[in-house]
């Protein structure tokens, strides 16, 4: 934990915080802090900086904080994923937040096992808590957006072009002829396919909305790998 | 399994070979091959092309080979790596060989757990079938090296000069002041520090054999994500 995350609830006024729970723990056992030392905080959503452990008792410490830094720019994308096996989505949305993605959107592809859509991550809080331990990390406090969409044609048709707008389209498939660019660093919507890719009734569906297909050198990446690899590359 | 990798042990002859055990199930129950059929296979740190199933039964299978394709090109790196702890290993080790790394050398830093080095993890066995798994994955046959270097500073002074002979060196270092460089597609000698960084002595012993510390933006980013993000930046 890099940062210490508040929910609006913590706080008991704008400049003081009571923490409870895993982060009680943590705070205890992982900085054994004392009372007077200075721990990272950031209030979710919002500005990150100081606080100073005021009191603490086993079941809650009280903050002063110091809150006047704005959290690290975004990274401008829009990541179309479809949707991975619940363990790998798991580690996806820890990274996907750690580096600062605007918005992650899980949806259908004909190679996406029907029952990862009944998986219990997928529940809004499971998904949180995923993206909470991926800020903390990445000592970022703001949360992205995550959509799903369990029908792919009606979405790469009807919402997809509003949500692609202005950006650079690009569907990353291992047969493409168009190495990925490199350093963009312009709003970019970039469509992962699963495990297997997509078929090419999809690529061509994405490319009609104006994607382009780009691949990743020889070798087949795993999901998650093309991830953080894709990511590393666009944005420097 | 995108490439089912054969041992020098599995050749009959120079055009057959026999598969048994876990590569045996795979192509049984993922593959659901039947004799007649075509399959991807390569030789460990040889050539790869085709083979076609001839028989199978139970405890085994023979294969009629056609190797007649060179794997893809090495990344030119030597990677430096804290040793992580042992799960993050194992998905490291995989990620190495799936990426093409030439060398990877796990090394000691103040940070690093000391019982990570007992890890049954670190047997030569347990690292091959890691990298093994990596290299199906990628489609590619030529396992990275590994070393295992247990004290930083006779390391880091005896050893690594010759190691990083003539390629750029790059410490990754959240607080450096260069951003990481992005598409080298150069030998580079590369070193990743353990959770929590390097610590200023040891980033000062690198320096001073040539190493630049470079950041990767202002996020904290886990080690493993770390590891496919550089090696997506730095070769394209």
């Amino acid at each position: 934990m890099n940062l210490i995350l508040l929910e609006p609830g913590d706080l008991l006024d704008a400049q003081t915080a009571c923490l409870t729970g895993r982060r009680l723990r943590h705070v205890q056992e992982i900085h054994r802090a004392e009372v007077g030392q200075t721990l990272r905080l950031g209030l979710i959503n919002g500005l990150m900086g100081e606080g100073t452990l005021e009191e603490q008792s086993p079941d809650r410490l009280l903050f002063s904080l110091r809150l006047d830094q704005p959290p690290p720019p975004r990274l401008p994308l829009t990541l179309l994923l479809a949707l991975p096996r619940p363990k790998m989505l798991k580690r996806i949305l820890q990274t996907v937040a750690t580096m600062g993605v605007q918005r992650l959107v899980l949806m259908n592809s004909y190679r996406v096992e029907k029952s990862f859509w009944d998986s219990p991550f997928l529940q809004p809080a499971a998904i949180r808590e995923e993206l909470l331990l991926g800020l903390e990390q990445g000592r970022d406090t703001v949360l992205p957006e995550v959509l799903l969409e369990k029908r792919f044609k009606p979405f790469a048709e009807d919402r997809l072009p509003a949500l692609a707008d202005g950006s650079r389209r690009l569907v990353a498939h291992p047969v493409a002829e168009t190495a990925c660019p490199v350093g963009l660093n312009a709003p970019v919507t970039l469509a992962i396919g699963p495990e297997g890719g997509f078929i090419p009734y999809e690529v061509d569906l994405l490319v009609r909305q104006g994607f382009e297909p780009v691949h990743l050198g020889p070798r087949i990446l795993r999901v998650e790998t093309a991830v953080t690899a894709l990511l590393g590359r666009l944005f420097v």
